[in-house]
């Protein structure tokens, strides 16, 4: 695809050959001549000098006095890029129409012009929208509602009654509904299990990772609220609500019952426990534990967790705990000396 | 349902109208008219007196004075309510006999009243108990044996020659011997697999979460003793023994051939590590790192884990350090101006 | 299998009487008589004088005057007790061809004696090695190529146009390919998926674990080099080089673009942040997070790790924090006397 095309498609003012032939997108330091590349963060800007690419993408304000190449302006760069690679993705969408070798209930409603692999099951009074995509293998429960326009990955498994909005993507593995973990423990130490069947909802626009598991609740609901994007091997446990636009990363936990609220973020591997609330745009740090509800805004890391720029700080002192000793034990030995050097000195002066 | 018939089969004291008609279980502050909840923690009490419930179930001795509303009286309102939740559920069980798009093996031995869906792989030699329920996608190995009443959900993998008690539950996913990670280091740095191909056992009333994964040994065996339950995306590695009644919550991991004793509790995301004993009792709290083994009763947490009580003050300073070094830097200043004073005082007694 | 058999089969010296018959191999502790055991590491030769086995594996150098049954001498005990267990593993392999219940894409290439099991779906244009094994229900994208003697066991997703070398082991569930978690924000607050379509690369004996998942990137490529291993429930981000024969323990996290080189060991449950690299050789301690790149050679452990061996440190010290604070404050309050005592010293000398 020539520049000047792609320069029109993403809506960028274009800076020297639009006659050029862009063949791919590729970072900047792997990129090939006929690539086109991007700098989303000014951090990456000393690239340029070196870089092989053809054209790249850079922001309307950015220093770049010495691009030598072609030139997109956008006001938006990471978003432009993320447009261009649409443009070159060249993946065919599996065949339309439900595979002979599925298992699709006969009283399952199947949208116009969906597709459904072989070794898919669809279970009693399911339905799916149109235009959704089910890959090899998936299950899709009894009652369970799909949207229209969702992916629906590999061996994900959706299970009884779940509820699916719009333009859902699941990746390979990934669970909905399983039953949560709820046991009452009886006199004789046994775990009584409390049957978890109450209902599973996520919302439009939502993405759930590879083998990421969304757990179903005894009462009330499990709730994942559009648009928020769930990466790998994430636990969200049994009547947990995720708000709007919210990021989990992968392998994040979230115990039951907890409410997160929209647009957080909770960076990869922390735990949020049971029964707390995560304040609207909460930032959490990578591994940590929040063991506490956390007020809007907030941006907290650690074991347990607390303000991030105070974490930071202890942190750091942390490293030096050793000497911070040792320091402390100079510090008594040399009040022992202070304390008899004063007992010497008093001695002559009390007389 | 009627309330009176609720509290005769859950055994409860009825305070209250008996007619009034129950439609489903939930929360206190989720509950509408029709409505059964409960308080299980003296805590939530508090929240009784603002509910729409139309009955609540309390233990004998709350302090509910300004209940509003009907209340079954139970010794243990938290295994009543499950209890209670049970009488609710509509799920119906998918119809009894063998898919005809499943691949049983002809030797397999399936027992009475079994239900296997489609797409399910039931390798040769392997046997299936009374009643046992194997939902869609499952795959069951050669020579593995699975007791009765067990639930199999979709996509599980049980491996050959694993054993599976009764009553056993097996979330989506979940995996029951994979090959243990065990490699030798070669002299020219490559890792040299050891086979993993010794037994993998899973006692009755175990339940393990979606995508959770048990690995088999080379050598010995891998044990899940009794009433165990293990939650999502858990992992047990080969070699390992835990014993009964032991709760492990989601993201937790177990290394090779730590043995773990009955009644254990381990909080979600922590992780123990290989050839230690964990012993009867011990908690772990979330987020730990177990390097050292554990005596009967202990509670730990933390990474490494020591102490529950000692690491939560611990924790506390820790959020206090960078005060703590200024303190310390203070302490220095103010002794060596005592010094100087001190050697300006004792200089004029000397003399 | 006489015992003469098997030390000339693993190239051992043969100590005692080479006609036992040894049925197994088992640890010193579990070992019965008939049972071939073996001490790898010279903390455990203790056990040897209790244990029942028939003979076991012993170092040329060990010290071990006690032994009470018959040896097998080797330079290299671990290793040949991994030879040795492969002597006895008596699982067959399932049979070769394609499974009349699966759904291979007619223009897939098969190689020679391939064995595909039933519910396997291979798209088009896939390839797959000679010898290689896929177990049922397993998924193997469109344009995907899958090299020589691999095992790809039930539920292990394999998306589009991946590439897997030879020799390659996945265990149950594992994922190669699933979409990297990358999206543009909007002003909007909403996130823009960045198409994910880019190349996933898994080398010549790479294993891995059960429910572990590989991302594939928007651009350039994530690749694993040959020989590394990869335990159960790890995440490798988009865009990631993991180098050869590393080891990646459970649960281990590593985000988008970071780039691990060769012999580098990771503890289980950590993680390492994205765009930075780790050094050849390099080891990271269980549960740390890995915030900047670590040089070769380095051994780091934390969250945010540093030096192993200063963490170790300042983690004894961490718990006597409590402790350290008191002493800070009975510091502070000797220089407070000490300071009062002083003034009253002086005063009289400054008469």
């Amino acid at each position: 695809m020539r520049l000047r095309e792609i320069a029109e498609r993403l809506g960028c003012r274009l800076e020297g050959d639009g006659d050029i032939e862009i063949v791919r997108i590729a970072s900047l330091q792997q990129a090939q001549p006929g690539d086109l590349s991007f700098v989303a963060n000014a951090r990456y800007l000393g690239q340029l000098a070196t870089t092989k690419a053809s054209a790249v993408i850079l922001g309307t304000r950015a220093r770049d006095g010495r691009s030598p190449c072609a030139v997109l302006r956008s006001d938006d760069p990471y978003s432009t890029f993320a447009r261009a690679v649409s443009l070159f993705v060249q993946t065919a969408p599996p065949a339309k129409g439900v595979d002979r070798l599925s298992a699709v209930a006969s009283d399952a409603a199947i949208g116009a012009d969906v597709s459904i692999g072989p070794f898919v099951t669809v279970g009693a009074g399911a339905s799916i929208g149109a235009r959704t995509i089910v890959y090899p293998n998936a299950v899709i429960g009894p009652g369970a509602h799909i949207g229209d326009d969702c992916v629906i990955h590999a061996h994900a498994s959706i299970r009884e009654r779940v509820v699916v909005g719009n333009r859902v993507i699941l990746q390979n593995g990934a669970v909905l509904g399983s039953d949560g973990y709820g046991f009452a423990r009886q006199k004789d130490g046994t775990h009584l299990k409390i049957p978890q069947h109450a209902d599973v909802v996520i919302e439009d626009d939502v993405e759930i990772g590879a083998n990421s598991t969304i757990d179903r609740p005894a009462i009330g609901e499990t709730r994942i609220r559009a648009g928020t994007k769930i990466d790998n091997l994430v636990h969200v446990a049994h009547g947990v609500t995720v708000g709007r636009r919210t990021l989990l990363a992968a392998q994040v936990g979230i115990a039951g019952s907890t409410v997160i609220d929209d647009d957080v973020m909770v960076a990869g591997q922390s735990g949020i426990t049971g029964h707390i609330e995560i304040g609207r745009g909460v930032k959490v740090g990578a591994k940590s534990a929040v063991l506490q509800s956390v007020e809007p805004g907030g941006f907290v890391t650690g074991t347990p967790a607390f303000a991030h720029a105070e974490w930071r700080k202890a942190s750091i002192v942390f490293r030096s705990l050793p000497t911070l000793k040792k320091r402390i034990e100079e510090l008594e030995q040399k009040i022992t000396e202070l304390e008899e050097k004063l007992a010497a000195c008093r001695t002559p002066t009390d007389r």
